[in-house]
C-alpha cells in the first residue's frame, strides 16, 4: 500500500471514530454501517466512507464494517499497536485531572512520569506516579523513553518547560498553557487551550439563522 | 457590511490571534505586520490577511495592523465586548483547572456557576463560588441568564448532564468527557477531548519524514 499524508481533519476523526467503535465493542455489536458511524457522530456518512477508504478497503457493500477489524486498523494506524510513553510537567489541578485519563487512554500510551518545579508539589503522589523535580527532566526522559511531553504549567513558564522537554529530547509537545510557543527544530508542538474552544463555541451562539450569512473559506 | 459565515478552522484561529494581540499590547508594540504575526505563530502570513480580511480592511500596506483596533474588532467580532455566563458541571479536578481559567478569559466571557451531583462536592468553594447541587441547574441558569455549560463530569454521567443542560436552557455546550453526546434541538456542543490531541499528536511523531508521502484531503 502507498503510504499517504493524511489531512489533520482525519487524523483528528480517527481517535473519535476509535472511541465509538470501543463503545461498540464493549456493547458486542460485530458490523457497523457508515450511516450507523455517521448517526452516532453527526458525521456525513459519505464522509466517514472516505476517511476510512485512506487506509485500505475495510468495509463490505451492503453489510459495513467489522468492528474488530477496524478498530485493530485505527490502532495500527495511530501506532497504539506499541507503546508510547508520555511526560507532564505541572502537578496542579488540570496534571491531576490528565493523569485521570490514564485509565481511559490505556492502550500502550501511558503518562509514566509526571514533574514540578515546587518544592510542595515534589515528592507528592498522582494515582501511581511520585512527582518528580523538574531537575530529572533529561534523565527520565532517557531512562522511560518519553516521547511526548504535556506542559500544564502557567503560562509564565511555559517556554522554559517547553526548551527544557526539547533538550530532553521528546519528539512531540502538547501545551495546555495559555501562551504561544516557540520550540526548534524537528520537535511538533500541539496547542490544547481551553478557551479557543470556548470563545469559538460562543462565536456560534450569537451568529444566529436570521443572518443573512454567505459562506466563506 | 455584508455577513459572512466563516470557517471553523478560521473562527478557531481568533481566539488565537487575540492572544498574540493582547501580549503585544502589553509590551505597548503599536502597530504588527502580519509578517510578525506569522512568524510569532507559525503562520504563512497570507493566510493571516485572508482571515483578518473577511471582518473588513483593518490593515494599511507598509504599516501593518494597528494593535488595538485589531483587538477591538476581533473582541467585537466574537463577541467578548458583552456579557456571556458560563456554568460548570463536575467540581473535580479538571472543574477546578477550567475555573482558574476565569482570570486569564477575563473580558466578559466568565464562569458564574459550579454544579456537581455529589454530596462531598456540594457547598465546596471554588475561587469564590460555592458549588451547588445538579438540582439548581435550572434555576441558576435561569437566574444568572447562564448560555454556555461545560461538562467535566465521568464519562457515564455527561449524556444525563448534556440533557439536563438542555432542559435547562443553554445554547452551547462544551463537552470535555471522553463520551459522545447526543443533544436535541438548536444546541450546539463542542467536544474537547484530550485524547483526541494526544492521539493526533502521536500519529505525526510516527510518520517519519522518510515515508514516500502524498497528500490527500
Amino acid at each position: 500500500m502507498k503510504q499517504v499524508k493524511i489531512s489533520e481533519a482525519v487524523v483528528r476523526r480517527l481517535p473519535i471514530y476509535l472511541h465509538v467503535l470501543n463503545e461498540l465493542l464493549r456493547s458486542e455489536v460485530q458490523t457497523v454501517s457508515s450511516q450507523d458511524l455517521g448517526q452516532k457522530l453527526d458525521l456525513n456518512p459519505a464522509q466517514i466512507r472516505k476517511d476510512l477508504a485512506y487506509f485500505g478497503e475495510f468495509g463490505r457493500k451492503g453489510i459495513g464494517y467489522d468492528v474488530s477489524y477496524l478498530i485493530e486498523k485505527i490502532r495500527h494506524i495511530l501506532k497504539l499497536d506499541q507503546p508510547l510513553n508520555v511526560g507532564l510537567i505541572g502537578a496542579g489541578n488540570l496534571g491531576h485531572a490528565l493523569c485521570n485519563y490514564n485509565t481511559y487512554i490505556k492502550d500502550n500510551m501511558k503518562i509514566v512520569a509526571v514533574f514540578d518545579a515546587h518544592p510542595s508539589k515534589i515528592g507528592t503522589r498522582i494515582n501511581s506516579m511520585t512527582v518528580q523535580p523538574i531537575e530529572n527532566l533529561k534523565r527520565t526522559v532517557d531512562e522511560l523513553q518519553i516521547r511526548i511531553g504535556i506542559i500544564t504549567v502557567p503560562a509564565a513558564e511555559a517556554q522554559n518547560v517547553a526548551d527544557r522537554l526539547v533538550q530532553a529530547g521528546v519528539e512531540g509537545i502538547l501545551n495546555f498553557a495559555p501562551a504561544i510557543l516557540k520550540v526548534q527544530g524537528d520537535v511538533r508542538i500541539h496547542h490544547a487551550d481551553f478557551t479557543t474552544e470556548l470563545l469559538s463555541l460562543a462565536y456560534y451562539l450569537e451568529n444566529g439563522a436570521d443572518r443573512n450569512e454567505e459562506t466563506v473559506d
